[in-house]
Parts: structure tokens; sequence; C-alpha cells
């Protein structure tokens, strides 16, 4: 096992890890190592043009392997070690839900999602995790039976491809996400489980400690939160399932994968209620310096799986694992690319961007964002609703006039009472 | 030659032209078409991990062309009729500065361009289009006999790979751009040269009307603007351009290629005065929305090559494509996977995201930046130095500590009289 | 008593009260009336010159009555019910501390203060109250004798001079209000008590339901905070101490005197954290729209003694009076100067500004600061000094070189760990 | 003549300046003594309940004379050395308009204006001046006899009262500036003319220098802008006009009197089309700090009669004198009252605070507006009517309810295009 390291002037030479490629997610974490997760493709791919807003569902496996296959090697090459799969939403019932059903099965779109992801993490040294999340069955009040029937469809198809182990992300609620563990736990593979939690908690006011402690009594080894949170805030809430998982007596391993926007404001519904989701967040994306800062608040506070959600793209995960290479002792292949802390700006035509290829200019800017007209903080749109309201009840059709008459009359009076 | 299109509730269906394939740039302009370009390659493969901020050179297209490969099909996807070459910065002036010139020449870098740009060009409704641009030796005071050769090596691989057009762009002396035009227009095809200059001119204060009228004079088909500036002050800076060829009695056809990034305060050297520069532009970056409304503006003053520069996503070209869907009377390829102003929001599971299907509602929203601590504009770091000043000299070597010292003073002087 | 009040179109005729004037502050709040309180002085002449900031001492009672007096009569006319004595930070030893001592007493400056309220409060339907406010003695860790020494002598001066309350505010610590509480019991007025914290309660952590509970244990009728917040986070922690105090069995009436500063920012010091106190404050000052809404929140919450401190001007206390005038029956005499929610606007010259003379125009208008390089929000300066350390002992000498030093080593760290 | 200046420490002793009583404004100007102006009447004493919003008259010179004459003597205390009479649209036609008149006639009111600056002036250092200022005779196309009589009117008034000199101010058409020149010339005192014009020149489109070219051969000594722009804006247009006027080979003072709101976004019409006037403009109100920076600036420009307009606080008038103190010799006497850059912050309870008694702090701060969810720049209401337009006829009557939709109109109107 290599895990030297040479720094050379402002920059460490890049070295891959061998003779270390058949340790699972759990030797990794136990080892005390720091497992680089990837980004969120959902939102990337959208941008790429093979996802779609709103269904949102994963048939880009199937119908365009190339561009998923060139996003898991995007992060790959920026550090991951996780190539989990593009499988976000291919559940049967969404599919149907979205659609999507009429031309893919659930099972065709993660067969082809298992193929990719497991291609390119034999290229490097990446674990393949299968994911499911949470389901419009739960959300429409399907009984316990229906919705596991749902999971455990999926997760047969992982087992079948033999994934290194298995993810149950993006739960709102944690009576769910418990179900999923539950059946994820059949499967014999490590099991994580990540919410889409902020410190407030899940739905039904559920706190991140007691939702941590009920999901490592479910089975989990690992727990943390993903998506609808800034880094920071999904740092906080980590901690807080941290403190509870000590406080009852139990262990885990912990890990993080939140959005790259600032989400400041946002209540526990997360940034979904922010009037710029899904089409306008671009002023919230965070840089690679901020992703310096989360990387580093959240190896302090405990965790070793740090990854992205929604907004990542390749470059954030590399500054992740630029920020923790003294720790890993490895650099990402595609730091061959970048300079530590802009330090290759020293080859910059112009002599002002010469002087800003070091870290304290970095580190210490405040990025404008060239909108004078715009404001700073939205009012996120708390309709407070949650499964059992009849708004959520999930169907099949596009919304249709009625509906929309409705939903925009409730936008109207969560406006004026904002 | 199908140009129909059908409007179905909020979207039209795709369809692809056909029996058209052999026009060229010029053809399709003199018939009053719009020709989509496409977006900058440089910061979206920089963030991908393939191109080195600093450097800036292509050499990806010879080490990772399966990267440049899938940009490529996300622009053509996206609606894009140009694949111009990813040949920024590859002339060996540059490429030896920049330090890539041990590993592959000019040459070699610049024919994978091709090959890749060919390949692509040849799936869709595109043309391709060789580039050159600004070069180290101009900056470094070299003889115009110098500098022209560089430009004729870069030529004569283009046109042994039998491009469609030529493009010299991305100039900030006019001087430089006529040499470039000088020595393209011998290469017997089309010729656009496009400077990254906004109104106030060139480097040396040339207007935008005296530069043009230069361009046309020197040969060029097309002009027009790119990088540097925000679209609406690209815009603004063609329509100068156009104003000024008119009253010489001129003509031309009009292209615009700006940044994805909002830049209101900027002088005459663009975004590179940016203390944000490259690395914190992020909370600038516009919306898909900011899109429309550049695709409209450009339209109305004239322009007909319609594109993008740094910061642009392949979904930004889609929206420009998606904007101008009713003048093309097509629908790019990639609005498979977006519903027209938001309408497939529709699907989606939260009733108020759904309550946002509709155009009124992202056309006037004023989306946030999140970062509550940073200002709305920044102070660009107008140092005044132009081409002649010593501190723009070009030079092999990276910065030394010396010169830093000296950079880093005058970084404090720029900004303590700002 | 005349309690009717005529509504003309926008506005209400502004009509006198008569035959109340003996009533005392008790007998109205007991009867359910909203008491307008006054605005702060001490920030309001420092702009107008006659205080200075540093010491904060009012003189000015002595040395420029003319001002003192004309800014009672602008509160008064502003529809303030209470002419509060302008005798801040005005004993002994605050006065011996800030180098006031040997020109003037505690006991002159207060008198004169006594004399010019009960001037302006005869012209009108207001009370005359006598302050007190934390003591350097108590920061300095003075004896409880000591300190209660001091609250005494100035209370012999409001009982020779009969005024009709008295007020302890502007206390950080609820230890030393208690202290002030039980010496102004002793003069047999009604005492209200006011504290300068937020929600996050006083320097030592104890909660603002706690801190009430203690008020009203000592002997106040009337409980509140003032200073230090701006009005919506005064009005919350208001409404936790009555939660708290109905939480105990216990009754009393409530106040509130808040900043006219926005500060959403600030931690449980308050505005003196903010890096703009006090010479930079001027963007957060509410507009008058603001204070409506203020007015609204406060009343709803069950507050009835509602006025403002540091920033409020005549017109922002209007503002308050005018919200509240369909509760409480009158306008105030100063909006014969003004339309209620801008309805005077149809006179102006420009029809633009005419088109601006309704509720809903200024109800949902977004302020913007005009300041385009500034943030919204700063980083409050959390030193986490509190009563005991060493930096807080008050002394008599200006700050001297080496301790200056000290500070700014002190300020530094602050911002870097910020 | 006492021009001596002691520097202690951070301050001078304050000193009165004697002996040179009797010298005249363009005494002092010619000399090249600077001249301090006074701060605007009319919105200071809008926040002090004396003037309505709207009709914006004087009236308050006879019905509270104290309110008057205190807030003069403030500006006196500031440093100002002109008492300009409080008359501000006090010409029959106007208050006839603005349902002043059956009470007062415009003879009454400027009589006891000037009874007011008088009085106050012989308190200090500081000259009178009668003003006049835009009528809406003009703006309702009346004649250059009708127009030019209702200067004349007021006028006489100033003649009998016998001020200092007279000054023709608030126009915003050069040819009414003239004929009011025109018309006090006839007095036999020096006069001044200051338009409320931004670098863009006065409604019309006539630049500020071609403007400044017509006052001095009007008849002007002095001329110069005030009011509708922030400092900055108008040190720029008086500097536009003072190079007019040089390259004309004439000569004349300058004059300043700004607003103290930053208007970075304006346009011809300034303020007035922020949609913050006049009841929101709280958010852009300058520090004392940015009023040292226009002193300065203002000084460098040429200009030696610097004052301001509305917005203005004495503190603000007081930071321009203390600014200018170097220049002048004397600091105005309410400095008794404040430390140089802070510097008695030295005096402050709480350490950080003290670390703030220097003016390098204050220099460098951006203070934030405390308002995340504001814009820092506004779009003005451009509606592009000037005179001569049916919207500007002046009435007497309030808008009426028919009027009013149609301004409700044109202001949609107005929004939707910008």
């Amino acid at each position: 096992m290599i895990h030297s390291i040479v720094w050379l002037k402002h920059e460490c030479t890049v070295q891959t890890v061998e003779g270390r490629r058949n340790w699972g997610i759990l030797e990794r974490l136990n080892a005390g190592e720091v497992v680089i997760g990837d980004g969120g493709f959902v939102i990337a791919l959208e941008k790429r043009g093979y996802v779609k807003a709103g269904p949102w569902t994963p048939e880009a496996t199937v119908t365009h392997p190339e561009a998923v296959r060139q996003l898991h090697r995007e992060f790959l090459r920026a550090g991951a070690n996780v190539m989990q799969t593009f499988t976000f939403y291919s559940s049967d019932d969404k599919l149907e839900n979205r659609g999507q059903s009429l031309k893919y099965t659930g099972a065709q779109i993660n067969e082809a999602a298992c193929d990719l992801a497991k291609e390119v993490a034999s290229e490097g040294d990446a674990l393949v995790a299968g994911g499911v999340c949470q389901t419009p069955s739960y959300l429409s009040c399907k009984s316990e039976t229906e919705v596991k029937a749902i999971f455990k469809k999926q997760m047969e198809v992982y087992i079948k491809k033999n994934v290194d182990f298995l993810i149950a992300e993006y739960f709102e609620h944690v009576e769910e996400a418990e179900w999923a563990v539950q059946v994820l736990k059949t499967g014999g593979k490590p099991v994580a489980a990540s919410m889409c939690i902020g410190p407030e908690g899940d739905m039904h006011g559920v706190s991140p400690a007691e939702c941590a402690v009920r999901l490592v009594k479910a089975g989990s080894q690992i727990i943390g939160v993903n998506c609808h949170f800034d880094p920071m805030t999904c740092v906080q809430a980590v901690k807080m399932m941290k403190a509870g998982v000590e406080k009852a007596g139990l262990k885990a391993h912990y890990m993080v994968q939140p959005l790259a926007y600032h989400t400041p404001e946002c209540n526990c519904q997360g940034h979904i209620e922010l009037p710029e989701f899904p089409f306008a967040l671009e002023p919230r994306t965070l840089t690679r310096w901020d992703m310096h800062k989360y990387a580093r608040e959240a190896y302090k506070v405990g965790i070793r799986f740090i990854g992205g959600c929604c907004g990542f793209e390749p470059y954030h995960i590399r500054a992740v694992a630029e920020e923790l290479a003294p720790e890993r002792g490895i650099m990402p292949p595609g730091s061959e690319k970048h300079g530590m802390w802009g330090s290759a700006l020293e080859m910059h035509t112009k002599p002002w961007v010469r002087a800003r290829s070091r870290r304290e200019y970095w580190e210490n800017l405040m990025p404008a964002s060239g909108r004078p007209k715009c404001p700073s903080l939205s009012t996120p749109e708390s309709w407070g609703v949650t499964k059992g309201h009849a708004d959520l009840l999930q169907h099949k059709e596009a919304t249709s006039t009625q509906e929309m008459g409705h939903l925009l009359e409730m936008q109207k009076k969560a406006k004026s009472s904002a």
C-alpha cells in the first residue's frame, strides 16, 4: 500500500493507490480512512441534457450510457472512492408516476446503472454502492408491506450485480428509512442510511439524534444526511446524529453528502422550498474554496465518508479530496489539472491574476453575486404540507389546470403570510 | 427541408432537420437563419478535470478525447450548429510558455481537436469551425511576420482537416485580430472574427465601431465579440459594431459568444479583472432564464450567430435554442429532457414546485445569492497595464518569488486606490 | 373622555384626549390601554450634536436644554405618552469614568432632566418616568451595597421631582436589574424593569423567562426589554418573558423599546457587537413601514407599553401610534403632517410619486441599500468577555496605547475565527 | 482673525472665528475660503413632524418656529456658514396648489423664515441666504412673465429682510433657472444658482456644461447643483459645469449640496424616480465617513461652497467641516461632542468598541444593510414625462380616483418594461 505523498512547492505529486483494491467500505472506515463520495448525478446530468427536471428519473443509464459513464469517470478522477449507481427515483412506482414506465422497467434502468458504475469503478480505487430512496408509495400512504416490496425489488438487482454495499438515501421520514434499511439488511452487504434532513429533523419533527438511533437500531453501519441543505448545515445535522448515537451507547460510522448550494435560510424541508429551486439556484453554488472549509469541518466532526449531492461538479469533489490530502496521503488523479489553492495561476497571462496564485487570496475572498437587483436571501415557501396531506398524494397524471389553480392560490397565500 | 414545429401544450415536438446538411455558414446566414453556437470548452472542462486553470491549454484533445467528445455531443444535443475545434491557446508559442510543449505539439493537439469536432458534427446538424486566438508573441511585442507565422501554422491544420469555416476569436487588440484575419483569408474558407471587447473598445481604446470596420476591411464576413463580458454587455458591443459597419457603408454578419457570468461592473478588460476570476465566479452564473432574455435581445439587434463562451453549460445553449425555436422552427434534441419555461415541473413530487411550472414564475424571479455576507458587486482590479508594459511580457517560467513580491505590491496599490 | 376618532378618506382627524390627565401608568395599563413610549435620546442627540459617542453621557440637560426640550416635544407630538428623563449613564460612577464629573454632578444633570421632561409632558397627554440603568460599578465587580447606593442616589432626585413612575432599564445582567428594582421599589412609585437582552437571555445565559420571573418577584409591575436588538427580536424576547411569567403563575404588564436598526445576525450582546456600531448603522435604519409591522406584532403578543430606543426618530414613534390608532381611538398630533400609509403623496408634483399614495405600495416595497459593494449581513464581533473579565473593568482613563495594542490583537483574533 | 488650530491627540481644540463677521459670501470665496453650507430642512423636519411629505411646504416657520430655529442652530453648531431661509416651495402658486394658501401667504411664511435664519446666524459665523426654487407655474407652461413675477414676489421679502445673498436652487430646467437668476440679479445681492441635475443634464438633455455657461451668463456668481443625486454624482456634475465654464472663458465660484443618500442607479430625474422615494430611503443614508470622502473630493475638484440637501442631518455637515478642518483652520463648535474619526470611543464601556477608535477602522468598513431579503439596487421608475406632458400639469386638487387609476396603469407599464 503506497500512502506516501510528495509535496513539491504548492502541489503534491499525484500517486495512485495500489494493493488495497480488495478493501470494502467498512474495512476502510474501520481503519480510520477517509472515503470520498461522488457528487449528485441528477442535477449534473440535467444541465448536460440527460435528465428531465420534474420527473428526475434516471433512464439515461439505458438511453445515453456514454453520458452517465463520463460523469462517473469525472468523479473518479476527482478522487471519489464510491461510484453510486445512478438509480435515483428508479423504483417502478415512481417511474409509473412519472410517465417513464412504458419505455423501461426499473430493473432495466438499474441493471444498466450497475454496469456503468462497476465499469468505471474498476478503472480506479472505488467501490460500487447500490442505492434506494424514498418512494411515492410511502408519500401516498401505502402499507409497510407494499413499500418494502419496492425496496426489495431494487435491492435484488444490486445483489445480482454484486455491488460492494448499499445505501438507503434521500429519506424525509425516518419511518420509511427504517423500512428501507430493514429490507437492505437482508442482502448481506454493508448498509448505509442517509436522510435528507437538517438540524430540525424529519418532516414529522423527529430529531436528527433520534433518527440516527433508530437507523442504527434498524441495522445501518453508516448513517448520515444528504441533499436538501448546504454543507455546513448538513455537517451540523450529522454532528447531532453522532451525539445521539453516542448518548445511546451505540456505534456507527458517519457520512455526509450535502448540496453544493448555500441554503442558510432553509426550514426543515430544505432547498426544495426555496423559490429558486430547481432552475435558478446558480448564484448559490459553492466555490471550490467553500468545499475546502466543508471538508475540513466534516473531518473535524468525525465524519469519514464525505461526498456530495445536487450541485456538486467534479471540481467540487476534487477540492474535498485536496483539502484532505494530508490526512489521506494521496491526491486525486484530476489534480494533475489543478494547482492547490490556485497555485497554477502562476502561469496565467495577466500579472494581476498571477498575483492570485496563493491560498490567502482565495481563502478570504468574499465573492460578489454580480446581481445588484437581487436579494441575498429568499423566503422559503413553507406550505407546511407533509405526508398524509391530500396535496402530497402522488398521481400518474401531470398537474391539471384545476389543480394548478388550487396550487397558485396556495402559493399566493404562502407568500402573503411570509 | 423540414422546418415545421408542432407545439403541444407548453412544448413543441422535437424534430430533426434533414436535407440541409450541405449548407455552409454563409449560406445559412445569408438565408436569414439563426445559427446557434456552442459554449466555452476551457472553463467547462476545467470543472470536469481536464483543463488546468492558469495555462488553459487544450491538450485534453490528445490525452482525454472521450471528455472532449462528450462535451461536443452535449452542445450538439443542446442545439448548437457549430462545433468549434477545442484549440484555444494551442499555438506553439503559447504551449511553450505554458510548459506543455514537451509533450505535444500544437499540430498534434489541433489535429485531434479537428477529428473530435468533425466526428460529433456529423451526428447532427452542425458545422465545424477551426479557431485561432491571441498569442503571447503579440503581447511580447514580436513582429507582424512572427505573429502571422503562428496563425498560419494553425490554419494549415484546419485546411488539411477541411473544416467548414475559420474563426479568429478572443483578441484584445484589433491590430492582432486584423493580422489573424489576413492570414485566415488565405485559406479560402469563410472567416469570422470575434474580439473579447466590450463597449469601451479594445485595450488601446479603439472603439467597437472602428474595430468592426477594420475587421470587415481585413476580410471577415462575420464579426462580433466573445468572452470577457456578460451577454447583455456583449450584445451592446456588437450593436455598436453593427452601427459602425453600416455607417461605413459596409456589410457583415454578426456573432456573439458572451460569458455566462454577470459582469455589470467590469471595465474594458472584462471579467479577467474581477477579484473572483477564475475560481469564485459561481455566484455570477446566469440562469437559463437569463439566457432567454439574452437570446431575444441578440436576435432583436440583428445578430444571427448566437452562442456562448466561458461559463456556458449545455443547458445554457439549449435555453438560447428554445427561446428562438419559434423563429427557427425547431427545438433542440436535448429539449426532450426539458419542459419549456419549466413546464415539466408539473410532474414534480411537491405541490409548491408544481406551482412553478409556468413562464411567469421564472421570468420574474429575482434569484437570491444565498450569501448574506458577500457584496453584490466587486471592484475590478484595473492595473492599467496593456501591451507594451513590462509586466505583460510573457515568459516560459512560472512566476518567481521576486516577481510575486512585485505583483503583490501592485495589487495592494490597486486596492487602496479603488 | 373623548375616544372618538373620525376617519376621513385615508386619514382620521386628530383629536386630543381630555379628562384623563390624572391617570398613572398602571391605571392605563390595567384598563387595557396602549401606552406609547418615546424614542432613544442618546443616539438622536448624538446626531444633532449634543451627546458624545463613547462616554454617551447626558450633560446636555444642563448645557443645551433647548435641544433636549425640542426632542421631548417631537416625541410628544409623535404620540408618546411617556417622557423619560434624559438621564442615561448619569450616575456619578459613570460620569467620573467618562470625564464629566468635574463639571456637573449626576444630581445636577438629573434634576435638569426632570424639569425638562415635566415641562413638555404638561403640554400633552404624557407621564414622566425617571430612569436608572446599568453601572460601571457592577461591571467592575463592586458590592451589592455599593451598586445599590448608586441607584438610590439617582432615585432620590426622581422622588424629589415627583415623577410619575420609575424605570430600571438597559441591564445586561439580571442580578443588577434586580438590585435596581429593589431600590426603586422603596420610592413608592410604580416600577418598570427593562433589560437589554434578546431571546438568548442575559450575559450569563439566564433565559428571558427566568429574568422575567426574577424581575416580577423583585417588585416590577411592568417588565420587558429595550435596546440591543431590532423590534421583531425584542418582541420575541418579551414574548418569552411573558410565557415565563404566566408559567410561574405570576402577573405583569409588558413593555418593549427596541432599536430602530435591523440586527438579524446579532448574538446575545446585540448590536454593540456589530462592526457598524456606533457610526455606520445608517443602512440598518427601519422605515416607518417597518414600524407599522412592529407595532402590530407587539400588540398581538400582548405588549401594551410600546416605544423605542436607539435609532428611533420622532416619525418612527408616530408610525407606531398611527398603526395602533384604531385600537387607541386617537391619532398623534404630529399626524397633521402625515398622510396614513403615504396618502399625502396625492399632492406630490410628480405623477409617479402620486401613484405611491397607497398602503399596498409601501407595505410590499423591499428597499434597496444603494450600496452594491456592501454585504447585507456582518459578522458580529463576539469576543465572549462578560462581567468578571479583566477587559471589562471600567476605568477613568481613556484607552492607553498599550491597551489599544492588546485590543487590536483581540480584534484580529476574533475576525480570523469568525 | 484667528485661524489657528491646535491638534491634541486625535482632536483639535475648537475655536471660534472672530473679526470676520462682516465678510460676505463673495469675499470669502474670493479669498479661497471653504464655505460650509447647511443641510436640507424639508426631509429633516418631515422626520421631526413639522413638514408634510407630498406638499412639502414650509409653513412651520409660522406654526412651529421653535422647531425650525432648533434645526438652524444644530447646523450652525455643526459648522455651517450659511443659514438658508426655510422657504422651499413657498411661492404662492405652489402654496395654492398644495392647499396651504388659505392659512398663510408666501410672504408671511418667508418673512418668518428670514427672521429665524437671521436670529440663529447672529449666534455664530454664518450668512443668511434667501432662496427661490422651481415653480408649478413653469411646469404648467405659464409664461416667462408670470413665472418671473413669482420669483420677484419672493425676492422682495428677502431684500426687505436684508439677507446676505440669494440662491436660486432646485431647478430641473435650465430655462427656468435663468429666469430666476435674471430676477434675483435685480436685488443687488450676490446670486448663487444651483440645479437639481446630474451628469446627464437637465430634463431636456441640456448638459451640465451648457447649463453652467447659461447660468453664469444670466448673472450668477456661484453655480452648482443640489439635491437629486448622491454626493459623488453631484460633485461629478459640478466638475462638468466647471469644465464648461472654463472652456467658455468665463469665471464662477462653485457650490454643491447633494443628497445624503446613495443613488448609484439613478437616471436624469434622480432619486425622485427611486421606488424608495420618499418613505423608504433609510438604507441609503450616508454615514459620516462617506461624508469625509465627499468633502475631500468636492474640495479637490475646486468646489468651495460645500453643503448638503435632503437626508443631511447635523452630524453629516459636521463631518464635512471636520474633514476640511486642516484647510479651514477651525473645527465646528459641535465637535466638542465628537472625536475625530471615532477617537472618543476610547471612552466606551466595551473593549471591542474601544478598538474602533481609529481612522483606519471606519475608513475601510463596508457597512451591512441588515436586510438580506432586500436588493442593493432598485430599478428607477423612468416614466419619461417632462415639462409639457399632461401628467405634469399641476393642479390644486389631490389626485382623483380616476387619475390614480391612470397612474397605476402607467406604473405597471413602467415596471414591466424595466
